[in-house]
């Protein structure tokens, strides 16, 4: 694995990068990478329905529980580099500011991937905005006539999309397998950060599992136990066949 | 480049294997892959019809001059390994013997990747017949239940599909886009074997330079100047986000 | 749900029916409904991977071990009425014999629901086969101009397509998510019949758990644990919107 | 039929509901379930093109010739629970305080079924805008952290799509046939009352039968004669294969 | 209209030509065309319902009873040059022999338009079978590599594939609204030929009207009253927009 | 071809009209056509990459230097109903009074055919929001109940779209081949006006060879040497099958 990468991930909330790439951030952290994480939003209002059967929350609690969560999350992962936002949530709005600041945040970290959310998300509006908030970001980043003082323009990066809670009717397709077995302790140990969401605790560790099985499956390579699936958002460029 | 790959090229007719993945076999070739090549027929009926405009031209006159060309064009690609097939051409059909030729040719040279032609081709049910043929030998190799005296089941590969002659109406989507920039000469050349169909060497040239333009755009990266285009038939599977 | 229904169950290989379809069968069952099974073969040569590692294994050995196994799996599921067909295996052929076979047997079940696998599954022939067959049967049953002595012809069924291995890929969409919490301890035995193959048996419990996710999201109804997905091959008709 | 279920119909414009959901909205009627409908606009500048034919016509006779039909048709079909949000139409604006004010009908409403316009109308923004926003305000209405005084969460509801008025190129799909025979005089009538749009009358007349036949088809129950087609947002979840 | 071109219909079985490109072959025909017409089956099996219900019916008798049907039918139309080649239905084969039968009656007709049957219908696998056959045939005729003894090559034709009976399901997209309003009395009396299927003959007619619909919303020309769909194999090409 | 049309043109930048349509507006120019362009901006921030490149750069230059090349691409192509709206681009926002603007222009000048970019454009978000533009104006344009005191409604235009730059991943199909051989010396010279963008030049050369290619091979007409191609949002409604 090439250690010599920037990687950027950007969350729509609280703990979206943890179920769905937290396995790919230890990994590139593991090997060296620069990665940085932007959270958009705690999700409090779409995000948060455990904590506000709690008599009496408020939403300062709710963001200040959501944000050490993440932030043990994030530990586990071994991620340094956050950023939250705090953008309201359900549903997020994408304003001229905005665009700049992860335009600027874009060049400021000149990743070789972005990880973010995939542009359909059959049950989750704010995760398709966000989806398109990265993609046009990402274009602006990388033009001349974009100017922002301080920021020279990035190269084209790539760019990920995270699976979707529910694939199939999200017309998620599996482009990259990434096996990541050998830092799936440390995704398990996050995910536990989020005890009042066990149902996704035990639902993203058994899609780990599904996914361990069609990588081995699609590649005849049994070491791998668990996965994660992303989808691309433009075809695979390079020097080999991959 | 990993150069300790092998490499199972299978081409329905003569020229199929150098007008879309010429390039890729001379840069497997060239980085010390072991690559191998299947012509499955001659395309005398069907790919063939300048040779036809001949008058008094017979069969084994077509199949001896389109013979002398691909061997031409294997020798500048650099492709040592090469068995002809010579089924009849338009329309294939797929015995039982032919099915387990294939399978058993798989097990042989087992094969980390497959490049043959795709799913779909709008203008040439060959073309389709070869893919379906090619992706069921190939599960048939991996199958400890198909018993083949001699020939031990191979691990699964990764299998490719050609870039049709007419993308958007075959449902073409490329999946890799190959930077072959270095090896373009020797594809050139390969091509210019097939003098009889100039309009051929004209489109796929022309080809190469715009899947060039898309390699730059889509990666950054100014030096691809030519490229080819391919599917892939299941996600790539491995250790980075490719 | 109403019990006065037949079902019948088409499996191209010895255990499909049960990762597949175990619950639905189990539930159907329970409730009185008539289920009919039908396993085409037993997976010899393609899906039976796991005896063809013991030292002198021979055909006849493993059709006695796969049919143990279905039996014993059919029984916890409570189903009957089994015929096993017997066809060799990757890859089934159908002959015209095979379609009268199957459209009699058709008309003499005269089933409301028939499922077996749907039109596509990216690693596996067999399956897709079987779907085409399963479907043109069903055609030919309902036809007054198909003629076959002592079997009148069949009203028009529903037909519903199995979850298949790699749901992306084989552009599976769910459009029916059966509630099968209630039967489920039942199929968990059935899988357990299939001892060769625990990483199936590990596969097909965290699908159920992932289904059952998806049921509770979808609804809003908290009691559904665990879930079976199919495909539909027709609109639903009928007096209600479901 | 089940009686007790709470539904919700979602109409763009003063007649979609009539055309579209008629058969649908006086069956649900008359087996006893609570129907309220919501007609978000008059159609004044989008869809009263022959009033607009007539000289001197006004913004305000437009809108009460289109609230007299409407009612008219609302009589015959049986449905009283209506309110008319007076939108301006082509092309609607969603804001937040509209968003906020269907998440609090929907929580007021507590229905089953929501019916409205699916995601693509290829002729009408509009249609396509509803969509989203009903899919929305459903999505805010089942969760927790979106707080409405006086407005608890509802149960995620069903939701499903009107086939729109060229149903190929708007990419629909019929998951659902609904058999409407018994409440098509309602229908027709209710039709009747937008004397002006002959040629609709006509046509959604046609199309019922149509339906009619393709649900005597896919069934092979003959008393159904007239029906209306739905697509459904998510998969159908439940208890027994439909 | 040119009315200098050759057409050749086929049709899989006795009536699909009437319903589904009735107005077409009688609107080439009225300006002048060379209309070719194949149908071949008579639909003994799978499309002679109604026939089968009279007691004592025998395969004779339905051939003849559905050749006078489309004999009467073609005359309505116009069409003369008429070939019924009798191939079983139900499920029809296509052998070496038919495909060159069938690729000669191409290079002999030399058409520019070949209408048939679409690559997709949901309910009816012989029309699927037929599509396909007449595809490969039409490769086939434009290759000089196919040496047929006194006929030599055809041009490229244009494909126009019929609107299948339930087009949704069939995924068919109208590529083409054909205005038959001027030849509609035609195809009313040539469907009236077949009086036993009352039931399409209605269905057929209120198609034409809702095509006729959608023909003046797309095109704003309000004296189109009937009209038929069809989908293209190939894109248009030629000199304008159209 | 039928010179009396009314053709306009709405392009996103600068130089969109020439890369993509200017064979088909040199075409209807030649022929008599009248041709409307409209330039919404001149792609100041999102494609003048090049021009940025040249220290001490101002937004005012970059103005002029597209202006100027613009006006001799179209000279070029003998277009000369010219407007530039100088909208500001990347990304760019369309208000009311846009819409309106459009609105008009279409009223005025009454269309036949309208051609400007299609639904999607993988790599460039303001094609899109362009399309959704002109698509919407194009419904109101049709629309009574839309009033704009001096333009009267139009009728129905056809909708064209542009080849995207990277056709595939854009979902782009052609629907239409449109040869322009005998105009493309004069897209050429249009081309040529573009000195910085040679990269562009090269790659809209080898695309239009490459339609002519395609031209020549869905149609048998070998005088065709350069193509355009373009998507139709709607069906083609007519007296004839193209």
């Amino acid at each position: 694995m090439d250690s010599n990468v920037n990687v950027l991930v950007v969350s729509a909330h609280a703990a979206d990068f943890v179920w769905r790439a937290g396995g790919a951030i230890a990994k590139y952290v593991k090997h060296g990478a620069n990665v940085s994480l932007v959270v958009l939003s705690y999700g409090v209002r779409g995000e948060s329905n455990d904590l506000w059967n709690v008599p009496g929350q408020t939403v300062d609690n709710v963001k200040a529980v959501r944000r050490s969560e993440l932030e043990q999350a994030a530990q586990h992962l071994g991620v340094k580099d956050i950023e939250l936002w705090d953008f309201e949530d359900y549903h997020m709005q994408i304003t001229e500011e905005r665009m700049d600041r992860l335009t600027k945040k874009i060049r400021e970290v000149k990743p070789h991937h972005i990880i973010s959310h995939g542009p359909k998300d059959a049950f989750n509006p704010d995760h398709e905005m966000v989806s398109d908030y990265v993609f046009r970001a990402s274009v602006l980043s990388t033009s001349n006539g974009v100017q922002l003082e301080g920021y020279p323009t990035a190269k084209q990066a790539r760019l990920f999309g995270f699976e979707p809670h529910q694939s199939e009717i999200s017309d998620f397709k599996p482009d990259v397998i990434l096996d990541i077995t050998e830092v799936y302790a440390q995704k398990e140990a996050a995910m536990n950060c989020f005890k009042a969401q066990q149902h996704l605790i035990d639902y993203y560790g058994a899609k780990a599992k599904l996914r361990g099985n069609h990588a081995r499956r699609c590649s005849g390579n049994n070491e791998y136990k668990y996965a994660e699936a992303f989808s691309r958002f433009f075809p695979y460029v390079g020097g080999e066949l991959v």
